[in-house]
């Protein structure tokens, strides 16, 4: 029992250091290969969530979508790339009964500016289902980014 | 023995997961259930600790006062609530001959603020025993929260 | 296959948990015995790595050198001692047909200053070779620590 639990920890923990890796070493391109392609992807305030009223910021219902995203963000002029550094910790999960596993992870993103300096960016929760399909590789099925910090300029230009 | 060590650290990081994952999601009144009934958890600023006069700002030596504590946190007048969001990394465990595990891990808890501004507020060790009970259930029998941040105004608000 | 992979994935996460160990509990002593006796440890700026230009701020090739590193460290006046504390998530690990295994880490390090104030001091990623020595011990080769952060005051204070 708790042998399945290690190992179910284990594939779910992979698939957000995958996450997070396509998205800080700008491998942007492999960042949508870890959804299914009936996805939802949705950015949304913490204050909102709990209120009740989750009206998302950014709101991706299918794989297309987050290909898309990938290419228009691809053809933006950006002088110097801002540098983005992901931090996970207190990953919970539960398997449903129907065969979806649902879980929360706190994550951190800090962010490098052109002048060189380091500071928090973002706070946040991932809410997750993820869906194990026939090829026996664990995927999104979505993927909700509830994010504690309201004070954001340049919220939008990356997926988080 | 290397799978014997896998499990003990699956289930102590469990622990500390479900440890954070009740604060920052404020289930505080799970909060005491993860320590045995006749516990310790105190917090300690980092050189009271290393000159060896390790004055707590704050001592609770059983679950009562633990409970006692969430109470008057739902009572306090508080307009906005605090966000916190917990980090852990680098835990490290040994077994005593006594039954008990003793363990050190790096915390650090990000704060947002009112105005929706993300900021460092606290980073230390806990330094914690855990006992095994006969349920089987790995709880907290003391949890010593030593911080190295000095310069924090609203330290006693809430556990960390 | 997923029992080695977990295997393996727990002896090098805790390798690195030992690493930052050493540094935050200021057993500096230690660090060195993480590394294989012909190894190289080096500090060099994300821009300069992207660039293809990876001229290090920190080099040493070899464990005497990070012995002397650690002693010259120990003979510095500093009046008050700076603490840090490491923070890693998102590691990912290749084994090479050569025996080596090839990973990186996102890392994050807190600083807390003499006014007890803490701050993000600067966060990259870890490159590392580890190689298991005939003692079953897992050893860096090499680690070559890739910092985002180029505002630092203080960086070659004290290894990364």
């Amino acid at each position: 029992m708790l042998e399945h639990d290690i190992q179910i920890t284990y594939r779910l923990a992979d698939l957000q250091d995958r996450y997070i890796h396509t998205l800080d070493s700008d491998a942007l391109e492999d960042w949508p290969t870890l959804f299914v392609d009936d996805c939802l992807y949705e950015v949304i305030p913490k204050e909102n969530e709990d209120a009740g009223l989750p009206a998302p910021v950014m709101r991706y219902d299918n794989i297309r979508m987050l290909h898309d995203r990938v290419i228009s963000l691809r053809h933006a002029n950006i002088y110097q790339k801002p540098v983005y550094r992901h931090f996970l910790s207190g990953m919970r999960w539960l398997a449903g009964a129907d065969g979806l596993y649902r879980m929360t992870t706190n994550y951190l993103v800090i962010n490098t500016n052109q002048t060189g300096q380091s500071l928090v960016y973002q706070t946040g929760t991932y809410h997750d289902t993820v869906v194990v399909e026939e090829d026996g590789v664990p995927r999104f099925k979505s993927k909700r980014v509830i994010y504690d910090t309201s004070r954001v300029q340049t919220l939008l230009a990356v997926p988080i």
